[in-house]
């Protein structure tokens, strides 16, 4: 068949662009002789490959210049544990924010490591809202506060940076990082699986306040001590070299789209007309408060749920394709990273349209 | 220009036919619509990608039933923490037997998590051989030995699996995996690195015995426990899957080649070939000992090494890259894993004959 739109969480689609340039230079990139992935990480070639890669990265999130930037290997899964075996600095405590799944997996990490105190939670209300600032029960014993800024799973995206009472700010950004501007210096470290808005699966981005930097416990797998990495720019081993590329390849793009303010308007756009359609619509639902509905990954229901195969099918068969919600929400989920084109979101609302229509 | 011969330690070349099948590929797998980057991990065709890795890899190195595969992110690197971690199960000694520069890096590591007992040293010649295995000092309250089966910098190979007196016996074979048949069942655990053997820089794969999982630390972060990775098919993290996909690939081509037995015939008529042009001339010379040289990796100096700038800018032009040695050894090294065509090393051969005689 020919290309799909498709409505992956992540790893999720590509711009096709980035996908056309990669096929032309798998064999040799540029007058190299060899393709990206059989370079050497120390050559010449890859260095330069790796400094763009940065210095892209923060010129998309105008990084401050106190900042270190690292791209780690072991998915955001894996700082979970190692932000707080990085940065908890003697501290015995760290506050987190529960607004849906992702939240509650690095909880459930970072116990193993201290007490993960729970400053907020939507947990009563099954994850559709973001509990108020002001309400946040902030210990200040703790070394940091953590927040996931966009739920994959439950569709919530924080729409400001809250209020951290002074405590070191760390936010899990994977799902919607380079989707919108943000202030990086409110943050002591922001982390993000590439896989989403980035690139392929393989890559983790840390970016940690210089403070922050050499704090780790004893006993630390050196390639997962932040001081380790930064020492050797994130080669202290051997470094996903193609992955790096990959992303490499998606910043590039993003600058040519106008980058990160630019991005985020057709990402309002694309947004506003899916959740239009949906709470336009009888057969669909959305179950998230107005105000704090992620861009990014739409969640939605059918009231009869005896529709959803039928549903998934005939979406398959008009060329839109993962739209299937996670087994723990149900129902479907439209993820709409920035590469998913307008067009594709165009193509989505007259399918769910045309399906009620139907049905 | 046209591609070049690679003699990369790692990232290091790939059989062409595989760079090709993945450009035909890039922009959409088989029937799917989508490019394999751009799949869910959870879908039915990475599925089918990923129980294909493990059968083939089951398959190529006679695995047997009692031993899990794991594919994991972090490198080899990472896995000189994570394997005390995991495997020392309360123990506070392991074996290490250090014959180079990674064995090294391996007991700095160890060192850690628990004492590290060297068994055994080439240190007192510059690791230009392998100490007698019955002069080996095996504790035998230690969890493990450690060696590890090629030295990519030293070019030092073990050409037999080692008398580990009992204690379990775990080796890293970054470097010559595939290249030749292994025994497994001889093995507590085996690891290697993906970016020289097996595809590109991203993957570790961990061969373990399965009285061996469910041991780990507390605190570990789960993604790096096996017993959680084992549970969760190497995907408690969103594995990397375009990673994964490649290092299948390649994987395909070695069973199309005949296997590893029939590429271990190939790799010791290249490795006989380059080391009998070494020794036969003046200007070269490799200083290990002949029955424990590497297959792999040919390390070699120039007697002159004011010459050697001279060697690399003749070399390149003549298409052989990334000759340069590793900067702790000086001289070349010529890497010349499975994906080296003998062709190659024909050239090669040729080009230091006419080097040497026309200087």
């Amino acid at each position: 068949m020919s290309r799909v739109y498709n409505f992956s969480a992540g790893p999720s689609a590509f711009p096709e662009s980035v996908l056309q340039q990669a096929q032309a230079e798998m064999l040799e990139w540029r007058d190299s002789g060899m393709s990206v992935m059989e370079m050497s990480h120390r050559g010449k070639y890859f260095s330069m490959i790796a400094e763009e890669l940065e210095s892209d990265l923060r010129e998309l999130l105008a990084i401050p210049a106190n900042y270190k930037v690292l791209f780690l290997q072991g998915g955001a899964s894996a700082q979970f544990s190692l932000i707080p075996q990085n940065i908890l600095n003697g501290k015995t405590k760290a506050c987190y924010v529960n607004t849906g799944a992702w939240s509650e997996k690095a909880i459930q990490d970072a116990k193993g490591q201290c007490e993960a105190v729970v400053s907020a939670s939507s947990q009563d209300k099954n994850f559709t809202y973001i509990p108020d600032y002001a309400s946040w029960q902030i210990d200040q014993d703790a070394a940091y506060l953590h927040y996931t800024s966009n739920e994959t799973i439950h569709g919530v995206e924080f729409q400001s940076i809250p209020d951290s009472k002074g405590l070191t700010l760390v936010s899990d950004m994977s799902s919607n990082i380079l989707s919108r501007p943000v202030d990086v210096s409110n943050f002591g470290l922001i982390y993000a699986g590439t896989q989403k808005n980035m690139g392929p699966a393989g890559v983790t981005v840390v970016i940690v306040r210089e403070d922050l930097v050499g704090l780790a416990v004893k006993g630390m797998p050196p390639v997962f001590d932040y001081a380790q990495q930064v020492k050797n720019g994130s080669m202290l081993n051997t470094p996903a070299t193609y992955n790096w590329y990959l992303v490499g390849l998606v910043l590039k793009w993003l600058k040519a789209q106008g980058g990160v303010s630019a991005i985020e308007r057709r990402n309002i756009t694309k947004a506003v007309k899916l959740y239009d359609v949906i709470d336009q619509s009888t057969l669909y639902s959305n179950p998230v408060e107005k105000s704090v509905r992620s861009r990014m990954n739409v969640p939605f229901i059918l009231s009869d749920d005896a529709l959803d195969k039928a549903f998934l099918a005939a979406a398959e068969a008009n060329g839109l394709f993962e739209l299937k919600g996670h087994r723990s929400v149900g129902g479907m989920r439209a993820s709409i990273y920035n590469a998913m084109p307008e067009s594709g979101v165009d193509a989505l609302c007259e399918f769910i349209k045309e399906f009620e229509r139907t049905h």
